[in-house]
Formats: structure tokens, C-alpha cells, sequence
């Protein structure tokens, strides 16, 4: 059956060794194929299919891709938005295991959303990104983007990180803390609520700066146009400081560095359940109104 | 000296019996008349001033002026701002007493900053407000407008209050709780941070919803669009409820009201010092990095 | 049969209205006829009994009974621990309807915790409770007890209320905010969690002073020892303040007032089922570790 | 002068390099010869005397002293009290810099504290210390003990570590989050009320346990009594965790290790000034009442 949609290839992106990922691959690589569709898929997945061949690397999936099938968590999700982003397409994420703030989708609705999919009736949430820079002697490095959160925190056995936050070239204030957690609407139900961040709806155009352990008591979470540019200097004084991206890639801070945090000129697509709301998942995750 | 300034008519709105007024009433309505505007100025002004006149009310005085010069704190603004706001015109704050949020600039400000606001070089910040209206047997009551923040809170005896929340016509979740505070940017450094909500800079274009000692832990604030349409829906076994605006205005709501607030149509000019950003007026505010 | 129990009379005090009552009240009068032992019950008892009598006040029905059996919730114990406590007599409590913190027997336990009271097998935790006093115009008013805590706030239309804390004569702080909780540690898992104070275990010799929405951001709850002489001095401009306790008895304070708390001579003894942690209790009502 | 003291031999413990010391130890130490006391001292004052010996190590400096003349800030009395809290000595804290909750001495007050010292006329205040364990393949490592807390916490690019918490030999809940904190009453003022944790007072007999960001929004800091034997066992799935004592001293642990902290059986005595309450230094630190 020749498929008229717009998405022609479905990059197929899967958690590492979720044990119900043999049964599902087989058939949803299948499912696609008679319904005209080509797949490309990670490594997990060939894996999990059993056949021959390896897999491409995400970022080879991303690049055949017009939309990306992710099936795993909220961890997944992030690492193939880092692919998906740049290239303008779609995640259409299906939960295993237990439930997430981004994969709002179940096992049940893979193939009923697959053909809301195919047939272009998809709903599309559109969530901003952070491009992160780290500037190091003076000099700005590839930014990387986030879909949650830049976290700067100190190393392990120090007792504290200083830093100034600058906005817009203006000093806000010194922070002297455990670390900082800079995220997006998206990242607010993440890290951020853990360190008593607010919930920011993605519709609001902000930028949400939380943060954690601050020795100053009066410190609290500051909400933010995202048109905002975000500078963390560091002091020399401070201890070593690591920078996190999306919980998930690491980068030391030398002495001198400083971090600049914009909205990325991307955003990512997330398909989601067409009558499920933001508000419906936050209910079902934070157990609201059961107590 | 005859003024070209499109402020042809300054209004006098003071603070309720700050000692030094005496001395500053006579002098401003001086240096106005001098400088070719004229004044109308209400009741507590006229008192300060010793006249035979007993000024007008706040509302009469909104009426015929062009700029309202507020003197007094906070809450004087909150009052002048229900006067100002409708008309559109601008309000320039000078603060008598301890540092306000809103009241940027001091005494020591005020004839530099007239002069600004006749020559036209006056800086203003666009404040939003919120449309409150209570929805009485299914009739909406005329829309009160908010500078800070709405609150309903459970009445003086009362355990607590149940109330739904509801955004957009969609159910977002129940409240057991002390009270809610449904705040504008602005109201986010007044009451809701004294319930733990975050700051929100007064350019995001956002509503920060605050629960007040909420009987669910997992309740955390939330930040939407401010262009959401919120409602608050009360349980029939809620006990008596009380609306409360901007801290000065309050109403006993009846059984089967419920409360209804958006984005108003107008917003509050605020006349603040060209050189001070918000985030310094917060760090001063808060002791910020002094710890 | 004749009981050799050391609970000769067993008194009934029951919440108003559980649809549940109906039945539970017949047949556990029956049971305790049945083995010998007495038993004085309150109206609300007497009611869903079906009887002539109109049954006893709550106060006579604690001076005849040996222990107490609370049918309710959390709020029926507070009831019946005013009456209990100052007569030292047990409190065996059986929840009806959804979990409470101090209501740990669930129906089904209702006649195997008869059992064990009877044969004198029950295992009992003694609670700390706090004496209360209202001192107006130099004059302690006759102390009340609480279980839970006594709460200062300020009443409905007021914006905050203005308090000192003094402790063993010694002057602590001084508090803007909306009120002041001053908990035992029983207290500490109920209105003082939703103010965001610590879980004290009850084998804490501690009370708990907890800060409802302080206007210092720096304010936190404070536990001090349990022989400290607690005092809440008001200041002359504050708006109405309310006392409460153990959110049943309301008290509206006069200019010049303050409040004197200490540990009473008294405790309250209540029993609880042997196998059932503290800890048990407070994870399933708080959710714990099911995120 | 020959001192009829009880202190026959004052050891001097200085905090690195504060640019004071130069000043201060020559004549503090000239002082203490004329009042016919012995002075032993470590490498810092010795480096600060510009004498030709070396000093001796902190533990050296304990063991032939009666009492501890410790100058320097909060973490230099940390570090001394693991020396002298075995030995029973006490503590005579001067603060050289910021204030401090520990130092509560200033240096104005050095020699009058120093002369009620060798008075006998000396205000002592007994601190809780925590014995804390590493257990390694079911073997205890030699205790150490901390005075303000022990935390275990994720490494630098971990996301979160698994802990169950237990106590007495019962399981109380699991937690996930950034770490843990075991905090004395003394510590409740140190990291904990960073971690949003609440103040207690050095005489309650308790020990505090606060989440560092738990990812469970329903965990609360709990205060429980001092007499508990606390285990934290870590989840197999764990990333690796840190265990850091008194922010100064940190442990690697291995997978299956686990740790065990009960209340040490030595207490640390610190000498504070007469007048100054506990209060008194928490008002100040923390700028109580001032906004």
C-alpha cells in the first residue's frame, strides 16, 4: 500500500534493553512496510530485531529520517532530540515502561497514532530548545542544544560553586550554591521541580532559572523571557564546575570559562496524544488530588 | 514657564499620614505651578497641604489628571493603580518610607523625575493586569482589575478550602489548601512569593498560579500563558470563601460562585528610573549575595 | 463472661454522620456486652444505636469510661483527646473512611484490637501534648490542650499579622507572615506540613514552630525542646489575630493579648497496632517512593 | 602569673592563611605566657609566629592541650573538633572574618573569653556529634565523627543516586534524588538549611535527616531521636556515590557498601560567650526581621 504522507522514511530510535523491545521492533518495522514505509533504524533496535545488520548511529538515522518513532523514556527522548532538532523533524515518542512527562503516548497507542501519523492528522507540540555555549578564552564553542535543561554544578567533593548571572549584559546576582539549573518550559517538570522549581506550561515563552541548595536563603526560582541572553560567569575563587546537558552530557569547566545559554533557533517537534493535555499527564505523574 | 509636555494635568494620590507629607505637598504643588501644570490632588494630599479645600476622591482625581504621582508605598499604587489603569494613563511612584517593589524611585528622585516626565523622556514599564470577575448564579459581576494578584482564601475559622482549577475549559486539578493566588508578574514578588512561588519578570508574558499551604505535597506553583482563561470552581461541602484583590479589596463569595480571571484588556504605565533595571530593585529588596 | 480487664467501662465517641455508623454501632455495643464489659456513648453513637437514650456528652462519657473508642478520623481524636487527656485515659481509634495519620486501626482491626485492649495486650504511644494560654490583661486564661497544634493567623480581610517570638524570656524573632503554628511533634504531619515544616517523630521531646507564608524569605521552621516556655507577643498595629486550636476551637484575641504555650503535665495515651511502624503510616499517606 | 587553671596548656589551631594572623598570634601567645599557661601550636600559627620550629600537627597540638584556642571560621572548628571532640577538650572558637554560626566569638572578644577561661568562668555547650560508618563487605570502618553532618551524594556526572533509609533495623523509604544529608541539631543551621531543612535547636535530642532535591515532591526533611541507629543502604542500580563528613573529608564508596551513623558516644564542648544566645547569632546570620 503506497503511503501519500510526507513522512516517507520513519527513523526508529530505542532504549538500551527494554526486555519487551524483541517482540515490538519486528512488528512495528513490519507494520511500517506494508503500509509503504521506509524505516531506519539505531543500533538498540537492529539489536532488537535479531538481523544481520548493526544499525546506523542516531545521528545517521536522524539524517535519512522525516520523522523519528523513539521508543523508550524521557531519557531517549532527549538524546534523539539532540539528532532531530537540528534537522527540523518530528518525535513521536512511545512510552515503555514507566510513565513520562514527555512520552505521553503507551504501548497501546503505537499503531493508532502511527496512522494519525501517516495520514498527517498528528498533533503538534513545539517546544523550545536552549543552545548552550561554553566560552572558553574568549572563544565560543559549538553550541549544544537542550530540550530540558544546562545545569552548572560543583564537582564532587567540593562544597560550593560562586557565580554571577548576567542577563542581557546585566548582573542579576551572585549565587553561591551546590549548582544552577537553567531550563526550558519542557525542563520544568524535570530537575528544576526536584530543586522546588516552578511548572511552566511550554506555551509560555520563558526561560526558567532555579537554584539548588543556594546558601542565600532569600534566593528563588526567576522566570525569564526567552528572549533572554543568559551569561554564568564563574569566580575565580570558585571550585572545580561541571556542566550538564540534559543530565546527560558532561563537560568540566576549566578556570577563565563562562557559559551563555539563548533560545535555540530550532525547536522540537513533539507529537502527542491528540486529547490528552499538559495538565492531564502533570495530573497522573505528580499524583495531584489523590492525598 | 508654559509646558509643552502632553501631561497637562498632574493628580496628587498620597499615602494615609506619612509625617513628612506636609512637607512635601506644598513644595510639589509649587514647583507643578511653577513649571505650568496644574494639579488636582485628593484628600490625604489636601489635608497635607493645609488648604480650605478638601481635595477630591481618588477616582475624580484619575479623571481629570494626565499622570498620576503617586506618594506613598506599595499599597498606595495597588489603590491608584484601580483609577489609573481604566483610563490609560501613566503613573509616576515616588516612595515615602521602606523600599517597595513598585515604588523605584525616593524622594530625593522626585523633581528630577518630574522634570523627565514633562520633557517626555519618561521611562515606562507596561504592566499587565488581571480581569477578576466573580460569576454569581451564572451572572458575571463587573470585572475588578488586579495590579498584584487575586486570592481566594478560606475565611477566618475555616480548615480549608476545595476549589477546582480550571484553564481554557479544561480541568487541571483540585486544591485542598489554604487559599490560591492567582498573580500577574508583577504580583509574583509580593504575596505569591511569600507562598513560595518563583520570581516572574514583568516582561514574560505569563500568570502564576500559587497554592497557599496545599494539603498535597506534590502541589507545586504553576506558570501558564497569560493569555489562559482561568477558572476556579468551589466544592458545595467547601466552607465560606473569601476573594480577596490586591490585598485591599474584599468580597464573601455565596455558595455556587465561582471565580473567573484573564488577562485585562488595559495595562498599568509605570514611570520607573531610567538607570535602575528590576533586578536591581530586587537584589536591594530581597538582601541578595549579602549573606 | 466476665472480664478481669482493667478497662471496666468502654466510652464510644463517633463522628457525626459516617453512613457507615449504622452498623458498626449495634454490633460493637453487642460485642462488648457480650464480654462483660460497660459501655457510655456520645449522641452521635447513640443516635446510630437507634435507642431511646440520646446517649451523653462527650465530657460524660469521658469521666465514666476507662478507655476510649474513637469511631472517625483524625479530627473525631483531636475531639476526644480534649476529654481524655486530662483524665489520662486511653484512646483506641478506628479510621472510618480514608486514611488518617492518627487513625491507624482500619475497621477490619476493630474487634482484634478489642481483643487485645481487653486482655491488656495493646501497645500504646504516649503523645506529647501542649497547654495553651490566652493572656489577656496580665491574666492566664484557664490553659486548653492540643494534640495537633495551636495556630496564630490573622483573620479574613487582614494582609498579614505582626508577631514576636520569645522562648524561656528570651527574645527570638520577630514574624510578618500570615501566621505561626506552634505543633507538637504529632502535630508536625498535619497543618504544619502543608506550611512546609520538617516530620518530627513523636519520641522527639521537641516542639515545632512553624511560619505560614512569612514575609521574610529567610524565615524557617525552628524545632526547640520541649520544656521551652513559648510566647507570642503581638504588636500593637497588627491586624485581628485568631488563635486556634487543633483547627476545632477558635479564640479571637484582644489588643494586649498573648499567647503563653508549654508541654502540658499530661499526655495523651493512644493505642496503636502492634505491628504497624510510624514510618508505615506516613508512607502510604504520603505517597512515598511511588514516583 | 601562675594560673590556677584547669587549663595548664592551651594548643592553637589556625585557619589557613588569614592575612590577620600575622598580628594576632604573637600576642596571643605572648599574652598566654604571662598569664603562666603553656601554648602548643599547629603549622599554621607556627607559620604566623615566624619562628624558626615548624609547629606541630593538629593532632599533636590535641593531644598535649586542655583546651583548643581555635581561630579561624566555621570550617577550621570542624576540622579541630575531629581532634579534640575524642579527647574531650573543649573549644574556645575566636571568628577572623565573616561571621559565623560556630565562631560566635569575635576577635574583640579574645582576651576577656581567654581570662574567663582560665577563671573557670567559662559558658560551655555540649554538641551532639554522629559516628559515622562506612560498613564495606559486612565490616564496619573505624567511625569517624562529624559535628555538623555526613552527606552522601551522586558524583559529578551521575543523575541521581537510590538510597533506603532505615531505622533502628526498620525500613522508612526509599528515596531518589541528588543525596542525603545526616545532620546534628549544630548542623541544622550548615548545609541542611540549604537543602530547605529546618532549624534545631542544639538541645533537642535529635538527629536530622534532609533530601537533597528528591525527585519524590512529597519528601520532607524528618527530625527523629538522637538514640536512632540510622542505615543507609544503596540501591544496586546506584550510580556512584560520595560520602562527604562535615563538607570536609570524602569517601568513595564501593558497590555494596553501606553506611550506619549513630549518635557518637563524645560530645564536643564549645565555649561560647555568656550573653549571646542561640538566637542572638541566628537572627544575625540569617538578617531575621529586617526586610
Amino acid at each position: 500500500m503506497a503511503s501519500p504522507s510526507k513522512y516517507k522514511t520513519v527513523g526508529i530510535i530505542s532504549r538500551p534493553r527494554p526486555s519487551s523491545l524483541a517482540d515490538i521492533a519486528p512488528q512495528v518495522v513490519g507494520w511500517l512496510k506494508e503500509h509503504g514505509v521506509a524505516t531506519v533504524y539505531d543500533e538498540e533496535t537492529a539489536h532488537a530485531l535479531g538481523r544481520d545488520d548493526t544499525g546506523h548511529s542516531r545521528n545517521e538515522v536522524a539524517q535519512h529520517a522525516d520523522v523519528l518513532l523513539v521508543l523508550g523514556g524521557d531519557g531517549t527522548i532527549l538524546a534523539a532530540s539532540r539528532e532531530a532538532a537540528p534537522r527540523g523533524i518530528p518525535i513521536l515518542p512511545i512510552n515503555l515502561g514507566g510513565l513520562g512527562f514527555l512520552t505521553s503516548f503507551t504501548l497501546e497507542d503505537l499503531y493508532p497514532a502511527l496512522e494519525d501519523v501517516l495520514a498527517g492528522r498528528e498533533s503538534i507540540s513545539e517546544r523550545v530548545l536552549l543552545a548552550v555555549e561554553q566560552v572558553h578564552e574568549g572563544e565560543r564553542l559549538a553550541p549544544l542544544r537542550v530540550l530540558n535543561e544546562a545545569v552548572v554544578h560543583k564537582s564532587t567533593l567540593a562544597r560550593m560553586i560562586e557565580l554571577e548571572l548576567h542577563i542581557d549584559g546585566g548582573f542579576v546576582c551572585r549565587y553561591r550554591s551546590d549548582g544552577l539549573i537553567v531550563a526550558t518550559p519542557t525542563g520544568s517538570t524535570a530537575y528544576s521541580l526536584s530543586a522546588a522549581g516552578p511548572i511552566v506550561h511550554p506555551a509560555v515563552e520563558a526561560i526558567l532559572i532555579t537554584p539548588i541548595c543556594p546558601h542565600t536563603l532569600s534566593d528563588r526560582p526567576v522566570v525569564v523571557p526567552d528572549t533572554s541572553e543568559i551569561e554564568l560567569r564563574f569566580s575565580e575563587h570558585s571550585d572545580p564546575i561541571v556542566l550538564t546537558l540534559d543530565g546527560q552530557i558532561g563537560v568540566q569547566l576549566q578556570k577563565g570559562d563562562h557559559v551563555r545559554i539563548t533560545r535555540a533557533a530550532e525547536r522540537q517537534k513533539l507529537i502527542h496524544p491528540p486529547n490528552k493535555t499538559y495538565f492531564e499527564i502533570l495530573r497522573n505523574k505528580l499524583k495531584w488530588g489523590e492525598a
